[in-house]
């Protein structure tokens, strides 16, 4: 057998698949090429005649290949172009106060339908979670202890969790103790407790540009004003353009998503990383650092946490397993650092502490060892998913289209040809029963409005590979129409007006 | 069958022990004289014998009756005087800042350890709590639906659930609907939102004085102004003191618990109720209800609600089950009324939704019809606690001591004699393994140093009643002391210079 594809495991046909995309990519096979049979490549690689069935069902899915009727497969003729976006956006770095809430709101409200295509919002499918296990584990805990289930967490959290949390964020770089972590109803939650703990009202915070929308709304909750700073597709916020930052204003806090950055799937370098922390920590200026990604990588190193390289406790890292084990457990944790004493204090006051049954069931979850199998399964899906989706882009979206490659998460970040706005294509969509999130809900500034961001969280089933046809349907026919539609009532541009 | 007593069902001894309460305090049964044998009285009210005895068991163990050996039981000799506390204790309705945080979390921090019998906590033993049921229950919801469970609810929450909290606010006289109620992670965070939706920085909010403590850490941390407005132990905040207020400041706020106010367990009448909702409705001023006790009335009915004459959308009522279910859960709810927009934001920003599983398993168990007896048998229970609490402090504290005499809830507001410290008490009685909460951490002003508030949640069991018995030691041999320790270090007093 294939060394790399024994290595695999479980998902041999995910590394047939790389092994198919690997020739083309290095020019061995062309457009227009016969690929090896299924009996010739099975052989060759020593895996099952139906293992590389499926890969090549999956490769045709992809668009990459096609089956020409009694003769094979093909490396398909002229593969749609789909570029990834320019390197970066930019953006002012005057402070701004924020109001997009109204904006995004109206967004959040389609998020939840049953009835819409949830390209919009950026969850992990049900299918690809360990529901069950779940479910027997939390019979296991309330059954095992009911008057346990039934009591006050301590406002820090259940033990046995944050010890399984300390030693994964060890795993990640991070030396902390249990002692460090405080649970949090969610990554949202903590994020809400780490801006609060470390500014007050009218503060300057710098995040990137684009960023998770929510830290939008938690500045503008908090009356803070936001700087922005460009985030490249590829590789997220450049430390110069911080620096710059940093030696015009007054900043006192800053907020990034190094790992997997929501929207645009930005991976930072080591390098930057670390370079950023220290710029940082000369200047006293608190970092909150959003990994609610960081486990999902699809390479196979886990990226490190900023927090692996705070020598003075000035990072704060949030994260949650709402991603990776249930959303609506509404576990997630923080690590506050310095800030240690304010966090407890203010999630102590505004609700008292996180809810008892969910982590108990977490960390048997956690102490029973199948978490990591899991997410590398997790991983490989998402992988798949994403190459399907931009797969699928590629094919339906008119050419013009740019969409990132993301190396972990579940989000795509698309920009959109001839002025087509995203905003009136959310609109657009929705109304065609599916979810799309429009870039303007990403910035305080509206340089994104040309953009959407896909979600492929969820495995992409035939009624999913249509809702991306019918999108790239839409957005031909907009940019038939003339792409710009500031003026057109209905669209972001109009509601803000 | 004495007709009161077949009524009771299934707590028929309880009913037993009031009708030998009303005779002694009717005066037809006096101190040292005999009460009916065992067997008389069951003949005579047509209870078994061990109904009886386990009556005068319970009145025992209250200090009201006494066995003599070959005799039977007797009134006893000279029981303990324990007044009640006086009307009311004046404060200064100047709005002040509020800085009790240090001081509270200081006293906080002893609450959640099991080492530390927990006379300081206001919390329902889980022994009195539906354990098992629920356990059931959640065991059955996860697993009929285990792919539900992991979902994100609503940011609203659960609609079953919400239509059953719905229904109850209707039987406590408030006419709202499902789509009125906002499902929050207990109370506290109800409140939390409550006061975020209607207030600003640096504005002055009413609360009555002695108050729930985290009415206080809520307004500090919001950077508010407190105006303390005093409430009678008997029949909580009066109109008139209300109304002055009003015409001396602008209010923006008012934040009371009607029902059973902690930590006096104050009750408001219903007129004083409708009177205060007017009086805030003509100036447009929001009034925060915590009715988080509303449910555990010991009387036959079940208190209205201020929300019940609330016309104008004004009122917004916060509450949970954490006292009545289980805490742990932590599932409990605002009614915004016309702030319906600004709490839904301020929940969805700040930590998307409240768990799904907790939010499932209370709606399964409220569907399921058995919450009504539960709560009656909790009402029954802590009725008797409060009652065993009161003849034991009436037995073991020095003379001067006063007790209030709730009429629901699970704490009791206790003013020591000549000048001894609350603070200094509850040092002392940390150290001696027993948890109290000092008058202090009720007000801004040092109007309640001399105060303590026993919490009867759990029932009260041998070590339990030791307790009470050395808290009575501790308050006897301050006294001797000289009582005034405001200059001793490690008091309260000294604590905040």
């Amino acid at each position: 057998m294939d060394k790399d594809i024994a290595r695999i495991g479980a998902f041999r046909y995910v590394a047939v698949e790389k092994h198919i995309l690997a020739r083309i990519e290095s020019g061995e096979l062309s457009p227009g090429d016969k690929i090896p049979s299924l009996r010739a490549l099975g052989a060759r690689l020593g895996v099952s005649v139906s293992t590389i069935g499926q890969a090549y069902l999956e490769l045709e899915r992809q668009g990459v290949i096609e089956a020409r009727p009694k003769s094979g497969y093909f490396v398909r003729e002229r593969p749609q172009r789909l570029p990834r976006p320019r390197v970066r956006t930019e953006v002012s770095a005057e402070p701004r106060q924020v109001s997009r809430n109204t904006l995004i709101r109206q967004v959040l409200d389609t998020m939840g339908r049953d009835d819409i295509l949830p390209f919009g919002v950026a969850k992990t499918g049900e299918e690809l979670l360990p529901a069950k296990a779940l479910a027997r584990i939390m019979t296991q805990v309330v059954r095992g202890n009911p008057e346990a289930s039934l009591r006050y967490e301590t406002v820090a959290g259940n033990e046995r969790l944050r010890r399984q949390i300390a030693l994964r964020c060890l795993d990640a770089g991070a030396e902390v103790t249990a002692a460090d972590v405080l649970i949090t109803a969610g990554a949202l939650e903590a994020l809400f407790i780490a801006v609060r703990a470390v500014t007050r009202a009218g503060d300057n915070v710098v995040i990137a540009a684009p960023s998770y929308y929510c830290f939008l709304q938690i500045l503008e909750y908090l009356g803070l004003r936001a700087i922005e700073v460009p985030s490249c597709p590829q590789c997220g916020v450049n430390p110069s353009d911080l620096a710059s930052i940093l030696r015009k204003f007054d900043v006192k806090a800053c907020i990034l998503t190094p790992n997997f950055n929501n929207p645009d799937g930005a991976l930072m370098s080591e390098r930057a990383k670390r370079e950023i922390v220290a710029m940082l920590a000369e200047r006293d200026i608190p970092l909150i650092e959003d990994d609610v990604y960081g486990e999902m990588h699809y390479g196979p190193k886990r990226p490190p946490l900023m927090k692996s390289f705070d020598e003075k406790g000035l990072v704060l890292t949030c994260s949650s397993f709402s991603k990776t084990l249930s959303a609506g457990y509404r576990v997630g944790w923080i690590l506050p650092g310095r800030f240690h004493d304010r966090a407890f204090d203010f999630k102590g006051t505004t609700n008292v502490c996180t809810a008892t049954p969910t982590q108990m069931a977490v960390a048997e979850y956690l102490s029973q060892g199948g978490f990591d199998r899991h997410l590398r399964s997790l991983q490989q899906a998402l992988e798949k998913q994403m190459r399907t989706m931009r797969a699928l882009v590629g094919r339906h979206f008119p050419a013009g289209t740019t969409a990132t490659i993301p190396g972990g998460g579940s989000v795509m970040w698309i920009e959109l040809p001839g002025g087509v706005d995203g905003g009136d294509f959310y609109f657009r969509a929705r109304d065609m029963g599916i979810g799309v999130a429009p870039g303007a809900i990403f910035s305080t500034q509206d340089k994104f409005n040309n953009c959407i961001r896909l979600s492929y969280g969820t495995p992409m089933t035939e009624p999913y590979q249509e809702g991306v046809r019918r999108l790239g349907e839409l957005a031909t026919a907009m940019l038939a129409e003339g792409g710009d539609a500031t003026a057109r009532p209905g669209t972001i541009a109009a509601m803000q007006q």
